[in-house]
């Protein structure tokens, strides 16, 4: 059953190229890609994009064949290691690249504690946040129209009181206070960028952070969209919790993203490890029973959230094993063979929740076509269309001579 | 040591009432009042204004010997139990006699989910914010220049989320969100009296209420100070957690009022009570150890308070044992007998804080006056003056002829 908030339910007049309708028609309408951003790390692509090599080439294909929403990495300390020097090229390469794949990018994140630039360090509060916003404008303004949405400020809960190390953004989030910090960095991504998708983006999912969101989105933070982190390396949420936070972060009323999934396919890390990154292994391998158990826990998430009517994202952190923490996180294995989970999704995004259905027109060339909301291609006979189908307005489709 | 920023250094002309300066004069400076709010909740006073009894007469006049800053109750519940027939004259009563004896008032509280008046339930949501709001505008209106300083919203971290029973601010808290809630209060009793001191007062110290406060005032809602309670029933914080809360509730740069603080001069009450509601018994008697212990634990939460530059007002909850929760949290017995407790900060307030000085002026008149903020009397032969000493400004004081 496919809930009905994804799909459209609506009467469509079909004319050929001179205005006639074509009556008593049989049309075949084809969805060719989903409205609903089914996402994933898209950071294989860099690679490729740099060597063009067959086994990141075979990579980025399989990951083609079910995503259409991509991450990409934007971490300050990585993305300009020497002040000044940006790695800009190679991001837009691969950005446009995405975007040629018809995939919808998203950097991240534009403000972050970690991965943070150590040159920052050495200037004073006011020149740290002047060089944020500055490094804002650069990468939304450069990216318009290649990059239109953003984590724009990650893990705000903790920044301020984060103290594993000392590092940039952490003083300046001290030093504004969370709300102020967020609301600098969010008026200045709006304001480079007024029609981008603008998240707020937090592992934790407690009282904190709905308390953080009530506040900013009170305080006139253009948020677009609630981020919601759900690494489960320590086992899968269930569904009580993930219902439970769903419940709690609709009051909003906003979009919520599921930012950056994971679920591991083999032994789980320990519950006690409090921050993830202290779990450092030099082997952490998928198992059979585990990728079962991942194909089984992936389904029914991705089943709860695309049921749910303010989901409209759903990213996987981790396309192959071993990437962050070395852990069996992927789709596919360390060898680039699929697991179950990725059959299971690719099931689910290319077969089940997409339409391939006829109709049949009257005599006024008039049919109601109920599908899943997205692009599609149309035919009949020697005719063919393509349209974009996402509410439940009345159009006119205009299908041409092949 | 009287911290500094409690004191005043400040050079004082004396003259006399023609203009000629009191040159080479002994001048008596002796404080009758704090600037700083030593306060106490004052329910007492409410059945000595009802009855006139000696007991009560008793209670309240200990009582004043040491506080100069009372806690009136305005629970909407016990104030208007009958919709349209709120308890005024009482409690404009109490606040009047403890106004008349240099007693600030503050009202506490004007929204909360707990005492609630039960006849709100039966109005849909926006009947029970337009109610809520229109009692603010009484209240705040009605009391304005007797009652100037009110606790606007209690307890709103749980607020939304309290599910004891059900009530109706927890209702439109749900619907409205926290900070929207604490705006529209906050906004209208600051419309009804903007000279009034607002506060924002919460039990829960954790991020939690920090991440409201720093919504909130990036929001723009006018909290003049933030109130913590203390009600330490399972045992004194001790001086690390104090400071540890000071200081992260500093960062805002707000005063801080200690608005209800609780140690108890018996046994504590077990760890595992986590709403201190639940802990009911029918004796919970004091002990002579109790109040050795209770006495030392304040005088050292007093100092610590004192000490803090942004602090400037402490209230202990109970006068009496066996207010709230049968506790033994008073500064008197039941038999209204003074613990050590009460002896202890009769001596800190009216002894070590207070300023008792003789200055000579110089040829001029001239002398440089340091003491603790707040009333004074002064005296010199036969000339006697009052002033108001809070700042280091220069200042001239006539004196007059007795």
């Amino acid at each position: 059953m496919i809930p009905t908030h994804r799909k459209v339910t609506k009467q469509i007049r079909f004319v050929d190229e001179k205005g006639n309708a074509l009556g008593n028609k049989t049309i075949h309408l084809k969805q060719t890609a989903h409205s609903f951003l089914f996402g994933c790390g898209a950071f294989e692509f860099i690679p490729y994009i740099l060597k063009g090599d067959e086994e990141h080439k075979q990579i980025t294909e399989s990951w083609l064949d079910i995503f259409n929403y991509g991450t990409l990495p934007f971490y300050w300390g990585n993305y300009e290691p020497v002040e000044g020097q940006p790695n800009k090229d190679v991001l837009m390469k691969t950005a446009e690249y995405l975007k040629s794949r018809d995939v919808r990018v998203k950097g991240h994140p534009l403000c972050w504690h970690t991965v943070c630039a150590d040159w920052l360090m050495k200037y004073d509060n006011e020149t740290i946040l002047r060089k944020q916003l500055e490094r804002i404008d650069r990468e939304v303004t450069g990216f318009k129209g290649v990059i239109d949405m953003w984590d724009v400020i990650n893990e705000v809960v903790i920044m301020p009181i984060f103290d594993k190390y000392d590092n940039a953004v952490t003083r300046i989030c001290k030093e504004k206070g969370r709300v102020g910090l967020i609301k600098e960095v969010f008026d200045k991504a709006h304001e480079c960028n007024p029609e981008a998708t603008l998240l707020l983006n937090d592992f934790n999912t407690s009282i904190n952070y709905e308390i953080l969101i009530d506040g900013c989105l009170n305080a006139g933070v253009p948020i677009s969209a609630i981020g919601i982190q759900s690494h489960q390396h320590q086992g899968y949420w269930g569904r009580e919790k993930l219902e439970e936070v769903l419940e709690r972060f609709s009051s909003f009323g906003l979009p919520i993203h599921f930012t950056e999934n994971t679920l591991i396919s083999g032994e789980i890390m320990p519950a006690h490890i409090v921050d993830l990154n202290d779990w450092q292994v030099d082997e952490w391998p998928t198992t059979p029973e585990g990728e079962e158990r991942q194909a089984r826990e992936a389904e029914e998430m991705y089943r709860i959230l695309f049921d749910h009517p303010l989901v409209e994202a759903i990213t996987t952190w981790d396309y192959k094993d071993g990437a962050w923490l070395n852990a069996p996180s992927g789709f596919i294995r360390k060898d680039n063979s699929p697991k179950p989970s990725y059959e299971m999704l690719k099931k689910l995004i290319k077969e089940e929740w997409m339409t391939d259905i006829e109709v049949t027109t009257d005599a006024e060339g008039r049919a109601v076509v109920e599908g899943v909301k997205g692009d599609y291609s149309l035919n009949a006979d020697n005719l063919s269309a393509t349209a974009n189908l996402t509410d439940d307005e009345e159009m006119t489709i205009v299908m041409s001579n092949i």
